[in-house]
């Protein structure tokens, strides 16, 4: 047996050919494209065929691709009712990744892994996990479900089923790029885990109701609710230098700032806050905008030296705040993009699969007597 | 980062104090307490209790963990409500995991992961999950089902459930033992899978959906519904020499034999193996110990050698059959039992926490350009 590394940091688990992350430099690459090259030009359909086929599409293969995905996105009729039967408490994680569990038992094969199988559960969980968020949300809300719309791309739907209007095209090319810029990121704790849950030849729906799971915690995916709750505490644009410096101070964490990966500012929050900023001028948000502004430059000049820079989470909080979603809402959008992540992780694990199963240090005792329980 | 080890092989990824494994001996010991001296002695309450504290319980102490658990065996209203409404063609664990997930909607507190709301959670699950496995076939074979009976132990009670009347001791303390046998294993895949879940700080519910997930694998749990098809394939005990050789000239797998820990015979098949054989007696089915019995001689003539020994779904499979277990609900009790060294390990997790982030090691291009699609 190896050392033993705590949580395995510096440790490599998988190989992969989707994601590249150059943590030193702030490089981030799907398939050897660079982000900002895919939050410029690409759309979240486009990236996730990218990820799961190793290249771009050529244009037949993007609209099929397409057509796949739209003709999933209404919900099987047994998933359907139970929406509405969902307590209106629950959390959306939880409620997320038990629909996603529950889809399975819908499919009469959900056990098949072979490669075509495989994708197409991916593409129907892919294509019914935003009905499942919007429905739920909906159904909350009082509101009546409004159905999908096949005519329309991932994220213009997704809007559309939430808020029951067609989105501008503004604001559903900045949710665009928010899936996009969220779709994959190497061996992170969800991929991980829905690499290491389908090594066991188990099942996609498996493998991505745990990803769901890790998602949900406040280290992973859960932290983006924490930076709308840190903007929500400082009052003014003019407070955020003393809030900040007062949780320096006090030794407390600055919430969308660090990262294990990356010392350099996160190449995803690069793309994410020039959209932010837009976003928020046009919807008179101005404010919260300049407030993490503020909040980045006292960061920079306070710790930047040790290698905090703002991560993604930092300004994909303002983002989805300014598209109206609601807090706990923030964590189920990581979902959805990174379904196309997780999938193709899957995909790449089946290829070439071995079971995860390392090994533990045993660090308690030896030779103990069962001795009986009067006697204890 | 350092090499990469495919499947984690050879890598240390937790340090724990619940079970150590010499697998070129064929020793398990659960916090040093030999296996074979707790499936004597014990009680699966009462190795769950030792799982979770790390030493055994006085008299006082067991009684009250045994109530606390007791108290547990009858499903919220919410979750009752569900289980008829199920399609009776779903899978029993795709089915016990979506259900487990659901189990954190009806809980007002899901994310609490303090020691003591942690231990709540992790004994809701251990409680519930027999009545939502007995409650679910009961359902699908068209029977009433039978409410939990809480002056019974973990293993009468769920027999109970599931037979609807009350079982014969000796049917009890064999299903007791297979739980005893069951709980724990070092970091195989499903308890490795909960570490990683929780150490996002997500929460057991999460973390033990995941495991569930997990365990459903043909490479895992699911291994030991293999070994009771290979068993009917072999007509009679007089095939089983040329069956086994025949598989092994083909290079084909014999189900229940080798496991990646293991290069003794696994200490729980030495447990099991004698109370399959007083089972089979006792129901009828010597016939089916005695084809398992001549395999094991066949295998350990020809390839005891390269260190493939019968593992722990060898027998376990015979003694599932003789209690009256349907083949599907093998896996879930598999389940069942390791609840308990899952929910264990994810307590030792949060005790001294860091979250699981390798890495992986990027195999695809470089600096590609995006194409646009005209030009693809």
């Amino acid at each position: 047996m190896g050392e033993f590394s705590k949580g395995l940091e510096g440790v490599i688990a998988a190989e992969t050919e989707m994601s590249f992350i150059d943590g030193q430099k702030g490089v981030l690459e799907y398939v050897g494209i660079p982000i900002g090259e895919l939050a410029t030009h690409s759309t979240f359909e486009e990236t996730v065929f990218l990820l799961w086929n190793r290249r771009l599409p050529t244009s037949s293969e993007l609209e099929s691709f397409k057509g796949e995905l739209r003709k999933r996105y209404a919900l099987p009729s047994g998933l359907a009712r139970r929406i509405p039967e969902i307590p209106t408490t629950a959390q959306p994680m939880h409620m997320l990744r038990t629909l996603i569990s529950e889809m399975s038992l819908y499919d009469t094969h959900p056990n098949d892994n072979d490669p075509e199988q495989a994708r197409r559960k991916a593409m129907n969980i892919l294509g019914q996990a935003p009905t499942i968020v919007a429905q739920f949300d909906r159904c909350r809300r009082g509101l009546p479900v409004v159905e999908p719309d096949p005519s329309l791309g991932f994220s213009a739907n997704f809007l559309y089923m939430l808020n029951g209007e067609k989105p501008t095209d503004a604001m559903t090319r900045a949710f665009d790029i928010c899936m996009i810029t969220h779709a994959d990121h190497g061996l992170n704790n969800s991929t991980f885990t829905a690499r290491v849950v389908i090594s066991t030849l188990s099942d996609v729906y498996s493998a991505l109701t745990a990803a769901v799971g890790s998602l949900r915690g406040p280290l992973h995916g859960g932290a983006n609710e924490g930076v709308m709750k840190m903007l929500n505490e400082i009052p003014s644009v003019a407070d955020a230098e003393a809030y900040v410096l007062g949780k320096l101070e006090r030794k407390e964490k600055i919430m969308g700032f660090g990262h294990r990966v990356y010392k350099a500012k996160d190449p995803r929050a690069k793309e994410l806050m020039a959209l932010a900023k837009q976003l928020a001028d046009d919807t008179g948000n101005t404010d919260l905008y300049e407030k993490s502004h503020a909040i980045e430059r006292v960061m920079e000049r306070e710790v930047a030296a040790k290698g905090i820079y703002p991560n993604v989470d930092f300004y994909s909080a303002t983002t989805y705040h300014c598209i109206g979603l609601k807090l706990d809402l923030f964590t189920p959008m990581f979902a959805l993009s990174r379904i196309g992540g997780w999938a193709g992780h899957v995909i790449e694990q089946l290829s070439d699969n071995r079971l995860f199963r390392p090994g533990a240090k045993y660090v308690g005792p030896h030779d103990q007597p069962y001795v009986p329980i009067a006697q204890r």
